[in-house]
């Protein structure tokens, strides 16, 4: 059912209405009064009452026509009588700011909407706001804008809604969760990402609830082309506790959170002032990065997996893409330095301008100052401000660059000087012109704050920032945003296999992988020390011994390799059934392999995403490497390699100082047939194999195995 | 010579003032009337005029007393002329804001200052400031406050100021160093620290000149109590180009920057943002930090280096002592759980609360929401506002943690109820006596701005943020500032050996070191096949022979590992005459020890900071792991044990998985040694022993190679 009566109903009541400014009931009501012309408001209260001009009808019973949506804000006990009230008034759209009692209450309560065929939002909610129809049923300011909102805090959405308006920019939608017992995220997400007037999504989300939907729903707006900037916790132990204590949730892995945005082109931001900063800068620059990056790419060949990482401080997230390059321009030396530092600092490239864009800028520029990038101009501003708007034309239009930050002083002149108030204002139009006419980017951070030059700059769409980090990390936002574009959807989950595991144990987990294509040494299942020599025989020499049925069995003494004669191998037995008291046990070839290299290859089960695949460097040293990736399982060959390549160890895989490579097709099908078998198996809540020992021939599994619910 | 006469002169000459506001001249010369009531002003213009009452006299000469600070704002031709005159008129301070030319030119002007027994700023400097006493001879706003700025750049210090003013903090002093001719960074670094006005003391710096003086400045700032700020550039590339185009200097590497703020306590930071934010929390907060959490760890006897990294994020610059712990409230879940994300994510601990303070805290807070840590409002502050400053007391009080972040909404009551305004104010009175009292730090996040209550927080010494990400890491830093209290000063360079190295050959440098007490393998150096074979018999094998005076004999096949026997030994000896063409050749025992680990160490010349020794991981895999730790060379045993224990991959040489830990204090000694041996011959840019194979029984350099200037 489409949400069209919760963004812009014909209709509206409002139940708990109030004249008393400290209450919701107010809030709500003023509101939805604001929205008059648009369509027709009740203001309900059985006590009665009148705010406004419009007096409150007792009850939703009396109305003239059908409220499309009602909007509850009435004591908890209330809430199921007023909800069964509007139901039978044919009202189909519920929004409950109140808390609807325990979770099962809530749950039904959602479940009586639904089965009418109705939506629900909440209970526990702060309500809706549609700035494009007059629609305001929250509490608190929401500045007009292009960004839409889906929050799971109040809080969070106000200080969101503040930092948009200091740079002058404001929410097309604003959708809090609250409870989410109907409405969830990705509804919510739908429905802004099929907004025309939301250019940019944003969404503060706690507890992902179906994870697999949020995914896809999260690839469809990369799709649509509509940045979404989101915000979660569980980064640190201290907010899962927040989170549990909060919405009750379990709460699922940051870094499985990470993974499903890094493959779905979402952005994963730290704080509200980045998500805004963020949202600023895409929403002004519209389009212009992808615009200029592929451009840019086009022209130079460059783009492809195997073209070099940039030597200027470019991390290894950019690899695979070339880092977008960035012309700064500065009316100091210092502030121009530590913005290409701070630009640098976060992925993005600082290049050496081409002869042509460096003659270009040069002829503004006093004799001896630095035009290589960043260009200094060196007292060039002050002499004559159309110099700001010159150079900087020279820059987006030499084509050396993907973008360009102009840091210092620029906006600031009038304050000193208020005759330079006017041609100021100009030279900020310019340079807006500038930026619209070159298809590039413009970014201004100023020491100014507030100046009607500030003013004429974002009207242009250029944004504009305090401090230089903040445009830094706005740029490298919008620059990671651009660099996922050729993502595959996320995966659905296969049918749960017919025959559900009996445990988790090496010979099970072994023989389900083998069915599924992955390589094992081969190995004979043995209970005496007599069929193990008998077995040792067929084997050969040296050979490995692991006792079976224990859960960790390296710990428990239960595995001993290299095994190099009968001898050997019996009083190994004796000593592995005495301290493990297994009763079965396997005798397996030794296996070797020049230039091997060891990983770690697993799935787990998140709360929310399901089955997450995950690899990593192995060996002795693996937790010091801590070098891990995780996608959500099952895996196509295409992902599984790509996860082995953003491993930051990946130059031990691809032929480190002359070592040949090992096969990386055959590492990528062992990473799918396991994350295959334990997305088929839901009733495993784990599967690992480690190691998984990868050489130029193959891969093979040498050990394995699982934990089940 | 004191510097008395710059930052409070009796008596100041302008030279070069003007009535014309758009002027330098008009700008020094109304900052130095501004101060007429505490010293004299003399404005001279050749050409005459008046401002403000005061006619402008013709020159130095006919001044009617000693000016004891002349500023020079006159073309560049007539800077000496004016400084001559100067000098002859008894004037022994200079503030020279034009650029005095060439730089030649400029180091003339400076010698014959300083042979007068005077000083000189400048020149091309913006002056100086001293809010404290009415000097103000710059151009710009320079609000008052306690922070005290040496800057190599203009704007960037009008920035900072800017963000300080927004912020109600502002400059006690401010230098702008210009060309460095004679007072340096280190000088007027040196007269912050010892100004009781300036209670931290920041800095932006590209040229360091004599890097050792600043250090020993640096560590003396630390064991004044006062908090250096630092600002450099040098991160990437582009920003080591602004510098070499502005000032012309070579640029220190910002790893050795890097190691010499880490080991004098200064604070390194990345932006003038980052810089105000810190700054404003330390001038805030004075020394709570350090007495919250000296009392902190007399409590838990926590603290020496053997007390375990915190679990909830800490990273490893938090090894050696225990993470800054932070109680976070907000009114929000939401907003409360991303700033325990934030405060985490920057290494900081955000514990679990004690029993009794979640019992303090629980007592005004509604049923079910969370206390543990991060605390959750949940309406308890609308409620009543006073719950903010009763759980935060209890939060303080409670003695769990260093500091408390409060997050959210505070602040901003009266801007939605004016009713609330005078209620609020007191409640952030509260807040201010609550943390005074408890002797910690109290921070606020909040999406308010410029409200009364913000100001009443400011005015408490409570620092207020608008963005979380700013909270968390200036209180990061200030812990950072810390945690460095039991630093040795900066070492001394050592006098030159009195005998020069000839080149920088394997055989030279190792009796070189070994001369210094550090161990190779036992080695015999022969010039043909037959005298090799002769020597090694008497090594044994297997050996190693190696090509001598070759620059990259690796590289160019001059050394051959493992050799077996002399059959061997004589198909390598001659291989390696063919390809490599060298006449010397080593013979050497191979040295195998178990559980051994390579590692690299060297010494480097910075331009500013002189030698530095490094060390890092070795092996095959060192680019990747890119794990390397700096100091100043030379070195103590103890600092180069501390450089061992600071890589990433410690654990590998402490006792890694049961293996036996390398003998530390061996690896220590030998890199004493060879810091010694690099910074005694002063002739050698370079000297690196790679590998250094360190064992649970000694340490042994396996090579080494020395670059000559």
């Amino acid at each position: 059912m489409s949400l069209d009566a919760l963004f812009d109903p014909r209709s509206v009541a409002v139940v708990g209405a109030s004249a008393n400014p400290a209450k919701w009931g107010y809030w709500l009501a003023s509101g939805a009064l604001a929205g008059r012309s648009r369509r027709t408001v009740y203001l309900v209260n059985q006590r009665g009452g009148v705010l406004d001009g419009v007096p409150f009808l007792p009850d939703l019973d009396c109305l003239p026509t059908v409220p499309e949506q009602v909007v509850v804000a009435v004591p908890p006990q209330q809430v199921r009588p007023v909800v069964v009230e509007g139901l039978m008034a044919g009202a189909r759209c519920f929004t409950v700011i109140t808390s609807g009692g325990a979770g099962p209450d809530e749950e039904r309560l959602a479940a009586l909407v639904t089965a009418h065929g109705g939506r629900l939002l909440g209970p526990n909610c702060m309500g809706v706001v549609d700035t494009t129809t007059q629609l305001r049923l929250s509490w608190g300011e929401f500045p007009a804008g292009a960004v839409g909102l889906v929050s799971q805090s109040g809080n969070l959405a106000l200080e969101i809604g503040r930092l948009l308006a200091r740079a002058g920019q404001g929410f097309s939608r604003f959708v809090s969760l609250g409870n989410q017992r109907d409405i969830d995220a990705a509804d919510a997400l739908d429905a802004l990402i099929a907004h025309d007037a939301t250019r940019v999504v944003a969404a503060y989300v706690e507890d992902f609830r179906d994870g697999r939907r949020l995914a896809r729903t999260l690839a469809t707006a990369h799709t649509a082309g509509k940045p979404v900037l989101l915000l979660s916790l569980g980064r640190s132990e201290a907010s899962g506790r927040a989170a549990a204590s909060h919405t009750g949730a379990l709460v699922s892995s940051r870094a499985v959170v990470e993974a499903v945005c890094r493959d779905t082109g979402a952005l994963l931001l730290e704080s509200a002032g980045e998500l805004a900063d963020t949202a600023v800068l895409l929403t002004a620059a519209g389009r212009r990065i992808g615009r200029a990056r592929t451009r840019a790419v086009r022209d130079t060949g460059a783009g492809g997996p195997s073209s070099p990482a940039p030597a200027d401080g470019a991390p290894s997230q950019a690899r695979g893409r070339r880092a977008l390059r960035v012309a700064v321009v500065g009316d100091s030396g210092g502030q121009g330095a530590l913005a290409a530092d701070a630009l640098a600092a976060r992925g993005l490239h600082v290049p050496v301008l081409g002869e042509a864009t460096r003659a270009a800028v040069a002829r503004h520029l006093p004799g001896r100052s630095g035009c290589a990038n960043p260009v200094d101009l060196a007292g060039a501003g002050e002499a004559d401000l159309r110099n700001y708007a010159r150079i900087t034309r020279a820059l987006l239009d030499g084509g050396d660059t993907d973008a360009t930050v102009l840091t210092g002083y620029f906006g600031d002149y009038a304050t000193a000087n208020p005759d330079q108030a006017a041609q100021e204002c100009e030279v900020a139009r310019e340079l807006g012109e500038a930026a619209r006419q070159s298809g590039r980017l413009l970014v201004v951070h100023t020491m100014a704050s507030d100046t009607p030059a500030l003013t004429v700059l974002r009207e242009h769409g250029v944004p504009v920032y305090e401090r230089i980090e903040q445009a830094a990390t706005a740029l490298a936002q919008a620059a990671r945003q651009d660099r996922t574009t050729q993502q595959a959807p996320p995966p659905r989950l296969p049918a749960p296999a017919p025959d559900p595991l009996p445990d988790g144990d090496y010979e099970t987990v072994r023989t389900l992988l083998r069915s599924r294509g992955l390589a094992f040494p081969a190995a004979q299942f043995v209970t005496t020390a007599d069929e193990a020599a008998t077995a040792a025989r067929r084997t050969g020499y040296p050979l490995a011994l692991k006792a079976m049925g224990l859960a960790h069995k390296t710990e428990a003494g239960g595995v001993a390799l290299g095994i190099a004669d009968e001898t050997a191998l019996r009083t190994a037995f004796a000593r592995m059934i005495g301290s493990t008291g297994a009763t079965r046990y396997a005798i397996e070839e030794m296996v070797v392999h020049e230039h091997s290299v060891e990983l770690i290859a697993g799935v787990r089960r998140d709360p929310a995403f399901g089955p997450v695949a995950m690899v990593g460097l192995g060996g002795l040293t693996a937790e010091l490497l801590a070098d891990t990736a995780l996608a959500l399982a099952p895996l196509t060959p295409r992902r599984a390699r790509d996860l082995l390549l953003s491993l930051r160890h990946t130059p031990l895989l691809t032929g480190w100082r002359g070592a040949p490579a090992v096969d990386l097709d055959a590492a990528a099908d062992a990473l799918c047939a396991l994350a295959l078998a334990a997305a088929e198996h839901p009733e495993l809540t784990e599967l690992e194999v480690n190691p998984l020992l990868v050489h130029p021939g193959g891969a093979v599994a040498l050990d394995a195995h699982g934990v089940l619910t």
